[in-house]
Order: structure tokens, then sequence, then C-alpha cells
């Protein structure tokens, strides 16, 4: 039998990127009770996939809606996720715990969050959903526990529903201290099917993931750490 | 002579929305030694002559670049400038200055924010320039100063230029505590032509305000307290 869950039936918006930690933090959202409403957004991110994978993830989590909002990020440029710059590769482990790399897309989580925001405050939800992480991650500055805080005094001051104390909005982080191999087996216990995100930033054609970028590296060391295999193919079979 | 300003050549966002207030801002900005790098978001406002009176200001302000960004809030629905429903028309001054009006568009000002910041940290700005009013407003929670405050902490804690310490954003709201009147005055002394502005939320086919929704009302007020004319025309004439 199934645990009574406090939250049954409240709504939570969940930003999707299309990737595994989100699909993640998505799951754990719909185990606390939550229905979802979940949203993406195209931010002109060159790795497009990952909006595919957000729609099959979505509809595999049986999401009450999936919103998907357009955003012109890519016309600022000024991140090698949205312009015309390499994608580096072939980091060290190091270098990916320290640095903010070039992939960073500047004030994306705010942009994201503000989106979020509005989309919960127009369906009535206090809980928003993100599956952002400060242990394996990019190090970028917008995944830390002291950003979203400051995001949700935000939120309860910029909003109507805030100000009028009808909701009190809270950012949910839950994979925000996880390592990766965490996170994973936390979603394959939830019945997350891997198989269906997408993580790479630099992608072939056809979808396939390098194996080589830093996304892909913290996920085949996420999976390998966890004792599992990456259902995800890799250019030149990698797994 | 013009006098030496402390911010000669540095660069400065300016949220430019076609409005008086935002012309206003804009003017206080570049009369303060910035360089104006102007930002519109199109975020499917119903009143689109908005953003024809943003190009015209940005132009008359001799910006060295205006971003417009497009943005569908409008998808998310929940409020009379985004979707199908009827704007409020000659409400109380009592009314004007204490509800929230069906008008305001869910967490618009941190959508609008979020979207400067990302801008501003492309471009290497510490400075955000915004035309949001506490006094002659709408009632629309994200004006206020508290508000305001909050944001920029999650500026300053959300990117890369604040956390490396590179940048300190700070978000400039000059009119904040201006009566209508006094926000013209100022405009007028600092050669703002208000003729190129759009206020009203519920425009003829052709652009022409109406005079009675909220925003014309203020403006209309603003002007008459001011002892000045409307450039603007309105419906039937009224000014």
């Amino acid at each position: 039998m199934a645990a009574i869950k406090d939250n049954l039936s409240k709504p939570a918006v969940v930003l999707l990127s299309g990737g595994l930690d989100s699909a993640t933090a998505a799951a754990i959202a719909r185990d606390e009770g939550f229905v979802l409403h979940a949203l993406s957004v195209d931010y002109g991110q060159r790795h497009r996939f990952e909006l595919s994978a957000a729609r099959r993830v979505a509809e595999s989590l049986g999401v009450k809606q999936h919103m998907v909002l357009a955003v012109g990020l890519g016309q600022l440029g000024g991140s090698a996720l949205t312009a015309p710059i390499d994608v580096p590769k072939d980091r060290r482990a190091d270098q990916l715990a320290e640095d903010i790399p070039i992939t960073y897309v500047p004030a994306r989580n705010t942009v994201l969050l503000s989106l979020a925001l509005a989309y919960a405050e127009t369906i009535d939800a206090a809980d928003i959903f993100l599956g952002v992480n400060a242990i394996d991650y990019s190090g970028y500055p917008d995944c830390r526990p002291e950003f979203l805080d400051a995001f949700a005094a935000v939120a309860n001051l910029g909003t109507r529903a805030g100000v009028e104390g009808r909701l009190k909005f809270t950012i949910h982080a839950p994979l925000v201290h996880w390592t990766k191999a965490e996170i994973i087996r936390r979603g394959v216990a939830l019945g997350v099917d891997y198989g269906l995100t997408h993580s790479c930033y630099d992608p072939s054609p056809t979808g396939v993931a390098c194996g080589r970028c830093d996304a892909c590296q913290l996920r085949l060391r996420g999976f390998a750490e966890a004792g599992l295999r990456d259902p995800v193919g890799y250019q030149g079979g990698r797994d």
C-alpha cells in the first residue's frame, strides 16, 4: 500500500530540461504526491535534443500539463550552449569541480525560475521543483542553495499570491546535496527511465551523445559509481 | 559645460517598455553618464503599440543597442494584458491605489529583471534601470523597493560575474518614490519626448489611447498635476 502523501493533489511546477537531474526531481515531486505541471524552456540551447527528451520524460511521468515556453537568450550570446563557441571536451575531474565553464548561460536559472514562478502563480501552485545540484555539477553559481533561498524571497515579495498570503512559494531542489550516483539510484528506485533523457551539450546531428563534454562525463561517472549501465548510447559505443 | 559624470561610459541595461515611466528612467540613466543598452520584452502584451513606442524612445535616447526579446507569457494567461479578459475602465482614484487589478501579469517584473540580468551579465553591465514606481502605480507587488532589493540579492548570488566579484549588480528604480507629476516634470527637464511613448492598456486598432484604463488615468492625472499637456492623443479628443 502506498504511503499517504501530505501533498496529494496539490499542483507543483517542475522545470524539466530533458536531462537526468530534472527527470529525477520530477519523479520525486510525483512520489511526494504532487500533481505535476512541467515547464520546459526553449532558450536557444544548441543541444535541441533536450526539448524532445523533455517531452518524452513528461509523458512517461504522466504530467497534467507540459508547457514549453520560448525565450530568445540565444540573441544575447555569451555561452557555448547558445552561441557558436566550442563546447569544452575531456576536461579533468578537478576542472569539472572548480571552474565556471564557457557552457555557463548568463543568469539561466534566474530566468528559468522566473518563468516557473509566472506559471506557478497562474495555476495557484506554491511549489516549484528543479533538478539543480551543488555536488556533481559544472560549477554554475545558480545551482547553490543560497541562490535558491534568495529566489524564494523574490517569489514571495514579487507576486500577487505571495503578497496577499494566498501562496507561500517554496523552491524545492531535492538533489542539491546529492552525488550524481545518489541521484541515479534514487531515480531508478522511483522508476525513472533514463533512456528517455538527454544530457549531452554537443550531440551528433542525430542526437547521439558525445561522451566527452562536462555533462556526459558527469553522467557517465555517476552511472559508474552507482554500479549501473547508462541506457543512453554514446558516439563510438562508449558507455 | 556638462557636469563630469561618475558613470561616464559605463554600460547600463535599461528596461524600456515604451511607456512614460521607463522612458524617464532611461533619460535619468543617460543623464548620469551611462551608455544605454535598452531591453524591451515582447511578452504577449495586448497593447502591442508599446513595442513600437519602445523603438521610437530608444532611438530618441541614442541608445547603443536595443535588444527585443520575445517570451511567451501569453501562453500562461491569467492577466487582462495577455489574455482575452476585459481591461478595467473608469476605476476610481482610491481603487487605483489599493487593489491589485486583473491587468497584473504573474511575476512580470521578476521575468523582466531576470532577462535584463542575463543581458547585463553578457555585456559586463553592473547597472540595471527600470521605471517602476510605488506611488502612482497600479498596486502591483513587483514595483516595491523590498522586491527590488530581493532581486538584487538574486542577481549577485546567481551569476558568474556576481559570484566572482567582477560585477556588483545594482537595480536602479529612480522613480520608485516619485508621484507621476514629479516623474513627468523630471522627464521634461531631461528632454524626454512623451509624444513618442505609449501607456494605454487597451488602445484602438490604430493605437489611439482609450483615456479610461488605469494606465491612461494615472498618466492624464500626472500631466494635469504637473500643469502640462499630454502630447499623446486620446479617443474622443480627451486630454
